[in-house]
């Protein structure tokens, strides 16, 4: 199963919309007679690449799958009735499918005679696909809040410039995350007053071929020469003040499963009163300024036995000497899921 | 130099008033013929502890020493005139003396026809006694600014709760820095607000033997049953809101050379303004509060590339799990001296 999940987290194979699949096909006598993986959507599912090598030798043996087969037919076949003709006799699993369309994939093998085991390394499988499993459990999007804050916990001084917070390395450092997402998320205050193309580029800043989402969310009208609305990337204005509506939205009617959430002070307390951040990565630069505005609006808190409480998963310094900034990253210690 | 210089420091010799002195004394074919430090005011200097172990082999050896020989009379009498008088042919010295009462030591050998050689590990012997090097050259104590804030840069939610924002953890952490310290300062405003005893506890909380000095700066008249000024430790009130004038009184009449700097944010940004912070130990605790007292007060700032700029010397998690704060030392990208 290791091999299998190895296979799983291969580099360059897309984040999204599909999950990250392994397969190893062991003979009896415990050879590998074939392996294979998931490189993306469109493409053979892990199963039929590892049943494409063994050929032959996959009758009898037994399948290793990060995942559990798929039963439905999308835009390739059902893998459980793949391995079943191939006279495949046993079949372990990681993690069974959080995907309501996809799942059955165990029945069809038990009710087909096969030896079915379930539960190997599930959390590690998990990992593999952390939001896809999140986002279809939780029919919504894995949320990642980012922020940068100066030492005193600005994000603009008092004239409103805010360029920059961050040093070089850590804007850098913060496309690298973006790239991991599928999703990007700024409010209509945002598009207004700053701007942003919201796109992933490299240590170039050439963008790079595949961008994720773009969103911004809000009520308000806004220009159709907003940066945001170039052809770099789609994007979708949702109309809502929701968060959680917009959440929903983006599952249901994008097959979004990760959202990289950029937006001010404002949008970023909507998500933490609605309780939909999943993720905290906070850029903290070693600047003072004593007053400007606050990296985070108002959350109604006004005790400090009240205080939002998150737990420190990571700390890196990003940068070297003066340009060096801590990277944090936290998450709730309260998890909704 | 190098053995001379752990010789220095030694562990459990006091940081105050003295300086940390170690002395090695070489035979000519190398062998080490005596070796002392110093361990603290009122006891022998470290060159007469080495002259003392070494007796008559003293006579035509070399002695290494991290300070320049003293050459006046305080407690004890003269380094310079005592290695004199041993026979002592060679001296190698790592820092002189920035002590404007003590330094003369290297003419007086010189004109008594020793060798004399300054400037080996002068840099390392300079941080043996950091804080004291940095006092007798700038004529004020260096100042430690601490602050502990949440995340999002508050130092108290809006019904000015403050208990705790940082962990435990932290908490125990900070008392290891205060030790550190000769002196510790608060403005009356703290004092009126919190009522804090201001000394330095053990894991125990039990209060350790060799307290700091209690200092508190501001006009305002202060009760006299506050706890800053019970028994625990000395305590003096300096009536200014001049940090400047503050510290050259520390240094000049109560002969101070590292403050701990504890203050609340209006004290914070005198001191911040005046320039004379040299380094700064912040507390990141993984709270958000949204709104609540500023952890940094004004500092007259407008913009953001005039910013308070500050360069990462360390970062360090204290505590572990839910209870882990971020601490990070930082100094000055502009140092003043």
């Amino acid at each position: 199963m290791r091999r299998a999940l190895a296979l799983a987290a291969s580099p360059g194979v897309p984040l999204h919309p599909n999950p990250r699949v392994g397969c190893v096909l062991l003979a009896d006598d415990g050879t590998v007679v074939g392996e294979g993986f998931h490189h993306g959507a469109g493409t053979p599912h892990a199963e039929v690449e590892a049943l494409r090598v063994a050929g032959e030798r996959a009758r009898g043996a037994t399948a290793i799958v990060t995942l559990e087969p798929c039963n439905h037919t999308g835009r390739t076949g059902p893998c459980a009735q793949a391995l079943i003709a191939a006279g495949v006799r046993r079949v372990v699993i990681a993690q069974r499918d959080p995907n309501p369309l996809a799942s059955g994939g165990m029945e069809t093998l038990l009710e087909a005679g096969l030896e079915v085991e379930a539960g190997l390394l599930t959390d590690e499988a998990e990992e593999v696909n952390r939001a896809w499993t999140f986002a279809h459990r939780n029919g919504r999007p894995f949320v990642t809040w980012k922020f940068a804050t100066t030492l005193d916990g600005r994000s603009a001084a008092s004239d409103g410039s805010s360029r920059w917070v961050s040093s070089l390395p850590a804007r850098r450092d913060t496309h690298l995350l973006r790239g991991l997402c599928d999703t990007m998320m700024v409010g209509t205050g945002t598009v207004e007053a700053d701007d942003p193309q919201l796109t992933v580029r490299d240590d170039d800043d050439r963008p790079l071929a595949n961008q994720p989402l773009r969103v911004v969310m809000g009520d308000r009208d806004l220009p159709a020469e907003r940066r945001i609305f170039d052809d770099a990337a789609p994007t979708v204005h949702l109309r809502t003040h929701d968060p959680v509506e917009a959440l929903r939205t983006l599952y249901a009617d994008h097959d979004r499963h990760h959202v990289f959430l950029e937006g001010g002070p404002t949008l970023a307390a909507a998500f933490l009163k609605a309780g939909v951040v999943d993720e905290v990565v906070a850029y903290v630069a070693p600047l003072l300024l004593g007053s400007g505005r606050s990296a985070v609006g108002r959350l109604g808190i006004r005790s400090i036995d009240k205080a939002l409480r998150l737990e420190i998963t990571d700390t890196t310094v990003v940068g070297e000497g003066t340009d060096a900034n801590v990277r944090l990253l936290l998450r709730p210690t309260r998890k909704e899921s």
